[in-house]
């Protein structure tokens, strides 16, 4: 890799998108994958693993606010703890940080190459780290949810590269039992997805495979800029069906949070109600 | 331009998006610009203008919804009269026909061969000019809205290119100045205008230019796959402000409509607020 090169992502089988680098501050292969960090032009700096986009300030308030403020925001309690599966760029957890509620926040990353390389060039992020309520692991969350006592979270947020990548481990029926075990019953699961053009299919198996295990399931489906088609997916799971409700992301609640960026009361309720052609073809899933 | 090869969007100077043809079906130089109609294995048929994606069925109503259904909500009566700015593919004209209340609609498209083009690979959507309201002009929407008479139309949409390219007369002052003078004091426009990242700096040259003919605008940000970040933004526009009301979206509007695909009422109305950090810096400019 080189300072003018595209670095390209191939999304499915007949769309990419590209980035010009203006230069490269970091190219390497760690054990499990390729960390790139570029600066890029009119952009700023971003993270790529294996030559697809993760994320880079100029975009991270879009998916890294709703994958920790609207979980928080479903849960009651101020000792609350919280898992962060992934999320190695500490940006979920400088987010999940912001709330006084949160009495303890654990976060598993597979990679220590991607700890080390965020701390050097992400630093406002990886301040999260020195808080005094977060402990950083490095292992397999898969395996690190094993070892979580039963009834013991209140959170788990999986923060992964594309989910159905690597074998598909974090969205099959064992992670989501594993999953559901480890939370407290009133808990919940934030999850990345998929979006619902060009990975479709991939909700025909996380929504059988999570059911089991989360009666209540609510794909959202948000604009998240430079992911693939821009209109992506995450997924919010519960043990109690009366915990997913939008209307808990109240104005009161959002103002709560210092220097928010991408949340309004609307949005997350917006985002939350399938759009009809979606619902017609995961609807029935999430209801039988 | 040959079947297997990639046709690349530049979006910005940093960022670009990349289809792979399985089957090019025409490809071939108008007077205005370079049109091309491909097979994209796994998505479909998509039309191309100067290499920069247009639209797709797998995709349209993603687009074409919004620009059509939501304007037509904030008017009132049963008579109304439409002019289509662009949409030479026949698409807004399509979803705007499914609605009893309109009355005639004229569609402007400026390049012959976009409708010739569209009319052969389109034909789902061409079935709108048999409409007996339907006519079809050829020419340069700013010159027909010279000659349109003052206050004789409900509803403007411009359903044209990047706005922002060639020399940006459809974001002049001037053009505001005419598509105000042809509506009815109670009508509004509807345009595609730009995301909020890539092209930021567009909305400070809109908004200033159509402020002083529409007291009320509305950007309005929504997820549309494959333009872009895919956090693409239209905006609307309105002589009386009262008439830009998310709330008239309502359930019972949306189901009087055919087979609509992405519309909700929750889903409109979290597009009509901003995201804070939008809201910071377009704010100030649509309150002056």
């Amino acid at each position: 890799m080189r300072n003018g090169a595209y670095i390209t992502e191939k999304c499915g089988e007949s769309f990419s998108t590209m980035f010009r680098v203006e230069k490269i501050l970091h190219d390497a292969r760690s054990v499990h994958q390729r960390i790139t960090v570029a600066d890029i032009r009119g952009l700023g700096r971003a993270l790529f693993l294996d030559e697809n986009f993760n994320v880079g300030p100029f975009m991270e308030a879009h998916y890294h606010e709703p994958m920790a403020h609207i979980p928080i925001a479903m849960l009651d309690g101020d000792r609350l703890e919280a898992l962060i599966i992934g999320g190695g760029d500490f940006g979920v957890a400088s987010h999940l940080l912001k709330h006084p509620s949160l009495k303890r926040l654990d976060l598993c990353e597979l990679d220590p190459e991607v700890l080390a390389v965020c701390r050097k060039y992400f630093p406002q992020w990886a301040e999260a780290e020195k808080d005094p309520r977060a402990r950083v692991h490095v292992g397999d969350g898969f395996d690190y949810l094993r070892q979580c006592p039963p009834d013991g979270l209140d959170v788990i947020i999986v923060d992964s590269t594309d989910p159905f990548l690597h074998g598909g481990v974090l969205i099959s029926d064992e992670f989501y039992a594993r999953a559901s075990r480890s939370l407290k019953s009133g808990g919940v699961l934030m999850q990345i997805v998929a979006d619902h053009i060009l990975f479709r299919e991939v909700w025909n198996d996380v929504i059988p495979a999570a059911r089991p295990h989360f009666p209540a399931l609510a794909p959202i489906f948000l604009p998240i800029p430079f992911y693939a088609t821009g209109a992506w997916g995450l997924m919010l799971a519960a043990r109690e069906p009366a915990r997913l409700d939008p209307f808990r992301v109240s104005a009161e609640y959002l103002k709560s949070i210092p220097n928010l960026k991408t949340l309004t009361p609307e949005l997350v309720r917006g985002w939350f109600s399938l759009p009809p052609v979606v619902e017609r073809e995961l609807g029935p899933l999430l209801r039988t």
